[in-house]
């Protein structure tokens, strides 16, 4: 076991990955593994990885994975860190394989594609296709700061995807380095292909537990049309909620986000944008539609708010305004990130159930007296209660520890998931058995076991 | 062995089947056996079945699963027997577990859902679907005979897939018999679940060689809008190809189809619908875009085809007019049925080698002396030559299938597939191996072992 505040360079076996990667590619000092030791979860099981490793190319990547598989170490991959469920966590005695520094991003306007490597951020593929009037919809509210490795790792969602679909709905090509080292080629610029098996698809939302994802060949999409949007107050979540299943039974929405009050005055608190303090949620709602379908769009969502009792309904067709709202929606994390310490959920419902989520979630604050700031990705039924809580309170922290299992346990109980779109990590482990059941489990680590043997990659991460 | 024309009823294993499920059940007599050799593929190996399990229930099908583990029994699951690539091919020895009986449907407007059993009907899921106001997009050309169990098992595509997707994209949930009998759920009426490996993805397209479906929960979108058509002509298929091609590059049209000359002749020949007989190809492309982008997507798609010197261009706002060249289109296959026998092709290509693709198909047809005719799903780069061959010709049936092979290679020389959307099958393994390369071909077969250690499922089909 590597002891915190020493070097690792006196440890036989990354003396060996130096001689063969080079100092630059291997980084031992405590300085440099303290900085990979946690993703965005701050996993308090986080420890001090043996070493760090950061490939600039494709064959340093399979060279680092002979080198484990030689030598029986634990490989963390890791792409920005920006996981929110701590599927990169690094282990006791095993290494971080980061590749945030493989980043070459090539769009080819012919198949409406974009090759990147996975350490290329999502941002960065979106404004190179955008140079080509070309786009790449998934957009987590991560978007800025993580990679498309990452993305895949998790299966990413995010706002658009009510409308335009997942991470793993724009995958159709993969460069994946086996744990042993051997380099396979998935998929291509081709738009239907049924030979064999799918493992392009097995592969988006493995957690990095199949094999190391190293290029990604990302579907564009014509860029999207500028969109309406529609913004309604209510005096509880569960209204907005019902204004939700209302909407999203009649009509595809290109955006359906809810923030509660707490997410509301959070946001006002760090950067007042003049949101109505005093309303119980607001739903975002937009429409890229053209024409005739966007007027039905939004006259749909308009009708469905009212019936659902809302307070107050704004519509512009400007984008500019609009874009106001959904930054309002992005600032959540980072409003709420200021507060303290916290534990953010993830979890899923039939958009039907929405209603009894969300005032759950309420319910469940208010028995165990904590704050929960709940923003959903509504229309997809996907809701982020994100529990704030006093790290030097012992009991707070206990109540909340209850409350996320909890909300877990309620997603559950009405036919939704423990986690939408942020992954299992290994924050969520504890009760994916429940959702899963045993015969489906063990057909998964069978499955993961035939990929990995030895259980190098991202063990103790995912199912 | 089995022998032909005699009852199988006096086989202990069947015996022991009839015992356990009852005749109504099981079909052991010669006649019942033979209906059940062939699907539509008509492989000349495929052989009479040592009983045919027609189950009414998922409980019959786990008995079934049971048995078959006990007395070693393989299976080839079935559906309706209308796939394309000999995946449902009757094996000696072996039975046929058809589940055409198992045809319950329920929609559930809320959650736009709908639950279905694996052997009702593609046009059936559609049309209770149309009750409440909503459709399931994906339409194979055999829509009106495919099951569902069938159009997942090969993750069928179809006509709308351009814009709308493959099957795979519309399944949210499968009940699946495991090889030993046990019954597994995967997913639910929640749009977003990343919780564990995505197992549904993983056995759509697996062409029941992991378990067998027995339900599927399909995704359901509110009733497509009546699209307007554009209609060209082109004096070769490179040309139409190269329309293709500029068309899809900047919208994103809701179909995009490709007949050749002899296609034409062939449904002209069939039931005259007044096409042009003298043309080498016409692209029919619709649009159900609304207001301005529909403009602007049929005037692209106009733009594209002048520009590939289009001889003549037809535009209708009249669905129905529309609907009669989607008629044409889907003639095309009892047209050709017609004319003898044939060997149907389904490669794929990335769309921009679309002309390669069908100007190459044409160069063997030429250098065999043999009758090919081709139509393609062109907007996802997706072509089936037919090659039309007279069996009692030895020296033809040859040259056929030579043509057969050399298709599937020139697929693979630019980039595709040997198969867009009918599957592996048994008809196309000798060149995915060409495909997939050793690597992946051995995690392919490792994977089918977890789930099926005995070999029991499908064996020789697929991958």
């Amino acid at each position: 076991m590597t002891q915190a505040g020493e070097p690792t360079d006196g440890d036989a076996r990354v003396q060996d990955l130096v001689a063969r990667l080079g100092a630059d590619i291997v980084r031992t000092s405590a300085e440099q593994r303290e900085a990979y030791r946690y993703d965005w979860a701050r996993d308090p099981d986080a420890q001090l990885p043996l070493a760090v490793v950061l490939p600039r190319e494709v064959g340093q990547v399979q060279e680092t994975m002979r080198w484990a598989t030689e030598h029986g170490v634990v490989v963390v991959p890791r792409g920005a860190g920006s996981g929110l469920s701590g599927g990169a966590s690094a282990q006791p005695d095993g290494i971080v394989l980061c590749l945030e520094r493989m980043t070459t991003i090539e769009v080819d306007p012919a198949t409406r594609t974009a090759r990147a490597q996975a350490g290329a951020l999502n941002v960065d593929i979106k404004k190179v296709a955008a140079k080509d009037g070309l786009w790449y919809p998934p957009d987590p509210s991560s978007y800025e700061i993580s990679t498309i490795g990452g993305n895949v790792a998790t299966n990413a969602g995010g706002l658009c995807c009510v409308k335009y679909g997942v991470t793993v709905d724009y995958i159709m090509g993969l460069q994946v380095v086996l744990a042993d080292g051997r380099l396979i080629e998935l998929g291509g610029p081709r738009i239907k292909d049924v030979a064999g098996l799918n493992l392009i698809k097995l592969l988006v939302g493995s957690e990095g537990t199949l094999g190391i994802v190293t290029q990604v060949l990302c579907r564009l999409v014509p860029k999207l049309a500028a969109p309406a949007t529609l913004v309604a107050m209510f005096a509880t979540v569960e209204d907005a909620a019902r204004a939700v299943v209302a909407t999203c039974a009649t009509s595809r929405p290109s955006m359906v986000e809810l923030m509660d009050n707490a997410s509301i005055n959070a946001v006002e608190d760090f950067q007042p944008m003049g949101l109505d303090r005093s309303v119980g949620a607001m739903l975002l709602i937009q429409s890229d539609a053209a024409g005739e379908s966007r007027t039905l769009e939004l006259q749909a969502a308009r009708e469905a708010c009212e019936q659902a009792a809302a307070q107050e309904i704004f519509e512009t067709d400007d984008p500019a305004e609009g874009e106001m709202f959904v930054q309002a929606r992005r600032a959540v994390f980072p409003a709420v990130e200021r507060l303290g310490a916290y534990m953010l959920e993830d979890v899923g419902a039939p958009v039907p159930k929405l209603p009894e989520l969300v005032g759950g979630v309420a319910a469940i604050a208010a028995e165990h007296d904590l704050r929960i700031v709940t923003v959903a990705h509504a229309g997809d039924g996907n809701a982020h209660p994100v529990i704030v809580y006093d790290a030097t309170d012992a009991d707070e922290k206990a109540r909340a520890a209850r409350a996320f299992t909890e909300i877990m346990a309620l997603a559950l109980s009405i036919g939704g998931t423990i986690t939408g779109e942020h992954g299992i990590g290994r924050l969520k482990q504890p009760l994916l058995r429940n959702q899963l059941g045993d015969d489906v489990l063990d057909l998964q680590h069978a499955i993961r076991k035939v990929w990995d043997p030895d259980g190098l990659l991202n063990p103790g991460a995912g199912y």
